[in-house]
């Protein structure tokens, strides 16, 4: 696994992030440039291998709420998480060892590095998810765990700031966040679902920053090499490449925070058809009309030639992109996970159909 | 003044906070059976002089923030604001000597009685308004004050909880805050407003739980001796009585949270029309499109024989009402304060017109 995060680390680490993104969690670009700044000034970040964690360690995640569309238009102050994981500290009367990534997909990568940074402790090599998702309580680190997302602490690029000390349960605290977030020009710093290291390794999606940086960096090679990138992608990944072709219809619209919608992608030799339905996120792929991938597996397009993440927000009539499906970690795919992260969850009427094989992550040794 | 409150005292202070809730501030019925049912457990609940508070004394309001038509089908859980007040304790590091009243007109009268019962400490005969207002920013507690409307902590009937440690400024935290009372099901308790002893002194309006409790005695009284009762409750509020008529048009919506809308009030003689716009409260009156009266003087609907409070949900065709204009105490009318309640604060091109005299609170000899 990676042992620290340097400034080399930072744009393979971006590409990784943004194809694990399945299309959402945010654009890492803006995320990326300020994690340089605060590596530029501090020094690299160091990672901690999850499984080497002391039980007894208490950890939380740390990341952006709010819409991503705001989030490149309205610059954060910088400190936000640093400042709302003071908060929880105050609240909790404890200080926390190590930072464990909220969503290793898209802009999230980058939050828990710059707020270990800016603490001066390090960042757990582990994530709740191996891929993005849209709310709070769609996180491995609460399905079958006694962490909760509450406690946690929130702040704006000004002086405002929250604490939600209790929620009935995750989606309670979920649905107080967002609306605080909303309150608070839809962008702030969380902190919250606090773990000890005994938690965090029996429930998160290990060696997904380093999954990330290896991914990234072999996005790079291959396209420095010429080499069919999107293979390349599927391959690191255990998965498939789906579908190569062109992008024919987007329908988007932008209900209740999410942008909805359904992207349609035609085959060159325009005899296939495959029809993806995203909220935010890609959550359901059919070919030729028959269900072919579901969430929690991922689905990530990416540009046919260079294999850069294309985002839900940035499809366009006429893009030729191949389409890769990749096995969801077990962790998305117990039963109680399914409630959360599964089709019904996002309110598709479709049974979710495991692609074969495929464990998301890096063995320690890599 | 009022020494405490009892059984007894329930109705009267609901009829006069009721008449001060100037069409808004909810409905006191719920609340007073609440109370009755606390007065009956722990007995009556002692009220503070404001002058005789120790200016060292740690001081802050309780309340319920939401919607007053939901709370009118959402029955509390009984506990929220003694909930919300253990929490802002916590948060602070320091126990509440008393309770002051955030707006003495509507619903809220009863609820800084049942907390202080619950938390075994007094309440202050003064509020914040001497009417009822929307919002938390809208109170003289804050106009010309170094109080704060954050830190504040909120609780709702299951275990949902929240504290706002800080906020850029009070308007800020009335947003974040109404928006965690959405996530709460448009209904919760709430503390905040922390001030000392010395800044209720200067800031309060007082003795307006001594006045509705004066208000709505002379109010039963009269209406047992079949008195003019409009004309009585002018002149216990040092107002007058501004139109007799029957109410001939209701235009309302709901947005935005408000009840928005205009009342047409047409003189029996049918030559002289009222017109009010509201906005939960009544805010302007009209008199044959003349502007008579402008928030934060008050517009007082009451039934014209009985003389009971009419809330802007229940106005309705046909009713035979008189309508009482009374000037607003003088901590609404400094030029902070009419930025944040006089008319342009809701969105009317008009100017305040003062009406003369009047100063609403009783002196404590009475």
């Amino acid at each position: 696994m990676l042992r620290e995060v340097t400034l080399e680390d930072i744009r393979p680490i971006g590409i990784g992030a943004g194809i694990l993104g399945t299309g959402g969690g945010g654009n890492p670009y803006l995320g990326g440039l300020h994690l340089a700044s605060v590596i530029r000034d501090k020094g690299p970040q160091p990672l901690v291998d999850p499984l080497q964690l002391a039980d007894e360690a208490l950890v939380c995640v740390a990341g952006n709420i709010g819409a991503p569309t705001v989030s490149i238009e309205k610059l954060p102050e910088g400190t936000e998480m640093l400042r709302a994981l003071r908060l929880l500290e105050a609240h909790i009367g404890r200080r926390f060892d190590a930072i464990a990534i909220a969503e290793i997909g898209g802009a999230n990568s980058m939050q828990p590095l710059i707020c270990g940074l800016q603490a001066g402790i390090p960042t757990v090599d582990s994530d709740s998810m191996g891929r993005a998702f849209p709310e709070i309580q769609m996180s491995s680190f609460l399905f079958d765990s006694a962490a909760t997302a509450a406690p946690l602490a929130m702040v704006d690029a000004a002086d405002n700031a929250a604490v939600i000390p209790a929620a009935v349960n995750d989606l309670w605290a979920e649905k107080m966040a967002r609306n605080i977030a909303v309150s608070m020009g839809a962008r702030a710093g969380l902190v919250g679902t606090i773990m000890t290291g005994a938690q965090l390794k029996a429930s998160g999606v290990h060696y997904t920053m380093s999954l990330a940086h290896h991914l990234g960096s072999k996005v790079i090679a291959a396209q420095r090499q010429k080499n069919d990138v999107p293979q390349v992608v599927a391959d690191v990944l255990d998965g498939q490449v789906l579908f190569h072709g062109k992008i024919g219809d987007v329908h988007r619209r932008t209900t209740a925070g999410f942008a909805r919608g359904s992207v349609r992608i035609d085959s060159f030799a325009n005899a296939d058809q495959l029809a993806i339905e995203f909220q935010n996120e890609l959550l359901i792929a059919r070919v030729n009309g028959a269900v072919a991938v579901t969430t929690p597996d991922l689905i990530c397009i990416v540009t046919a030639e260079e294999g850069e993440p294309v985002t839900t927000e940035l499809l366009r009539y006429g893009t030729r992109v191949a389409v890769i499906a990749v096995p969801a970690p077990p962790q998305l795919k117990s039963e109680t996970a399914l409630e959360v992260v599964g089709p019904g969850a996002f309110g598709y009427d479709v049974a979710f159909r495991p692609l074969p094989g495929g464990v998301i992550g890096l063995r320690p040794a890599e």
